[in-house]
C-alpha cells in the first residue's frame, strides 16, 4: 500500500512535470526557465498544502526523489519535446492518474493534520490543481482549469470520496482506491466526452469587449 | 463587539466575494472558475496574513463560514451577474466596509501574534488588499490596486490607527470603531471625488512604448 | 563577518528593490504601486524561503531595516526615475552583488534550518531569484529569469559552494566569500559576454503561433 502510493505518488510528480515543461518549451523559455516550470507544476500543489497545514518544511523538498523525478521530466522535455508532443493522449491518461493520486493522498495529508473534512476535500483538490494553476501564472496565463473543462472538479470528488470513507470508518486500502478511480474515471470520460461545466449565461458579459469593462475604481 | 466584529467580518467577505465573481464572470470563467476567484478574493488577504505570522491552518480554512459566505456571493453572482452589475455604487460601499474590517482586524491580529507596530500595520493593509491582488494576479492582470486610486492608503491609515491606539492603551472598542470608520471613510471620499495618488511624472517613461522597453537581461 | 553580511545584504535589498521600483515606474503604477514592487523584489525571495522553513514571522517583517531600505528606494526611484535609468550598468553590478548575498546567506539560513544540502543550494537560488519573479508576476509578465540569460545559474553556483564549503568543514568566512564572489563573477561575465543558457532547438514550437496552440485540455 505505502509503496503503491509512493510509486503512483511519483508518476503524478512526472506527468505533472512533463505539462509545466511542455508548456515552458512552448513559450520558448531556456533550459532554466522549463525545469522551474517542471517543478513548479509538480510540486507547488503539495508545497501549497503543505505551508497552509503548517507541514514545514514541506514534503517536496524534504524528499529529494520529487526534484529528481521533476528534473528528469523537464530535461526530456527540453530536448524531446517534438515525440512528447505526440503523446498528447498518453499524456492526457497519466496527467489524470497524477490528478488522482493527488486529490486523494492530499486529503488524506489535511485529514492527519487536523483539518474539518470540508476543508480537507478542498485541500486535496488544491494538491492535485495547485501546480497546473502555478504553471500558468508564471507564464502569465489565466490559469487553463478556471475556464474549461470537468477537472478540479474530478479532483474535488475524488477528494471528497475518501474523505468521506474516513468519517465513516471504512477499510482505509479499498477506500484509497475505490476515490482515485472515481477522480481518474470522471477525469477521463469528461476529456472522452468532451464535458463542460457552465459558463456564465449571454448577456452584457457576453459582448466583444466584457473583458476590458471591468470598472478601474478598484 | 467580537458578535458585531463578526457580522462585519462576513460581509466583508461577502462583497470581496463579489468582486471576485464579477471579475471572473465578465471573463468569462466556468462555474469553478468564478467560485475560485470568488473565494480568493475574499479570503487570499487573510490566508496569507496567517501564513506570514505563523497562525496555520489560517482561519479562512478552520471556519467554515468563511468558505460558506464566498461560495455563495459566487453562486449568486454566476447566477445573477446582469442585476449585480446594476448595483455598482452599494458594492463599492461594501467593499469599502470590507476593507475597513479586514484592515483594522488584520493589524489587530498580527498585533496579538507579536509583530512590531509598524508591521502590524502593514499586515493589516496587506490583509485588506491581498484579496483583489491575488484576484487579479489568476486573472493574468496588474492589480488595480497598484495603479489607481487611494485604496490601499486609506487601509494602511486605518490599520496604522488602531495599532497606535493599542500602542497609546486608548479603550479597544472605540479605537476600533474609529480605526475602520477612518478607513472608510477615506475610500468614500476618494472615490466621490475622484482622488489619485500621483503616478510618475512625465519623462521618457510616458512614451507610447514604455511598456514595452523593459531590459531583457534581467 | 556579521556586520559585513549585513552591510551586504541591505545592499543587496537597496538594489533589488531600485530593480522593481524602475519596472514599476515604467508600467506607470501610481506612488503605492511601485513601494508595493520595491518591496517585493527585494523581500519575497527571502519571505519565501523562511515561510518554506518555517522561520516565521520571516525576517523582512520583523527588521525594519530590509522596510525602510526598500522604501527608500523606491522612492527615490519614483522621484528621479530619469537619473536611475541612466545608471544601468552601475545598477546592474549592485544587483549581481545582491544575488551573490542573497544566494549565499539564503543557502546558509537553509542549513541552519536543517534542510538537506541540495534543497538548502536550491533554496539559496530561491532567495535569490524570488523577488524578480515575485516583481515581473505582479506586471502580468512571465519573469524574465525564466528565459534569459545566466542569472539564476549564477546564484544556484555560489549556493551550492557555500553548501560544500559547509560540508567539507571549510572555515566558515573565506568559503562564505569566496562563493559570493563565484555568483558575482558568474553574473558579471554572463553581462559582459551575453552568456545565454540553450533555449529549445527549432521544430514546431518555434512557429509563428506556438504560443497559442497550448491545449484547452488542462
Amino acid at each position: 500500500m505505502e509503496r503503491l502510493l509512493l510509486v503512483l505518488d511519483l508518476v503524478g510528480t512526472f506527468v505533472f512535470a512533463l505539462s509545466g515543461a511542455t508548456a515552458g518549451v512552448r513559450r520558448r523559455l531556456d533550459l532554466f526557465g522549463v525545469l522551474v516550470l517542471s517543478f513548479a507544476a509538480a510540486n507547488v500543489g503539495g508545497i501549497t498544502r503543505d505551508v497552509l497545514i503548517g507541514a514545514v518544511p514541506p514534503a517536496a523538498l524534504t524528499d529529494w526523489r520529487y526534484l529528481a523525478v521533476s528534473l528528469l521530466a523537464g530535461v526530456m522535455t527540453f530536448y524531446r519535446h517534438a515525440q512528447i508532443d505526440r503523446l498528447r493522449s498518453p499524456v492526457l491518461m497519466f496527467d489524470a492518474m497524477g490528478l488522482a493520486v493527488f486529490a486523494v493522498s492530499g486529503a488524506q495529508k489535511a485529514l492527519v493534520h487536523g483539518l474539518e473534512p470540508v476543508m480537507a476535500a478542498l485541500l486535496g483538490m488544491l494538491t492535485g490543481i495547485g501546480g497546473g494553476m502555478a504553471r500558468d501564472v508564471l507564464l502569465a496565463e489565466v490559469p487553463t482549469v478556471l475556464r474549461a473543462d470537468i477537472y478540479a472538479t474530478a479532483a474535488l470528488a475524488g477528494a471528497a470520496m475518501v474523505v468521506s470513507g474516513e468519517l465513516l470508518g471504512l477499510p482505509s486500502l479499498p477506500a484509497t482506491l475505490a476515490s482515485a478511480a472515481l477522480c481518474f474515471g470522471l477525469r477521463m470520460i469528461a476529456i472522452r466526452r468532451g464535458w463542460q461545466l457552465p459558463t456564465p449565461d449571454a448577456g452584457d458579459a457576453s459582448s466583444p469587449d466584457a473583458q476590458d469593462d471591468r470598472p478601474r475604481g478598484r
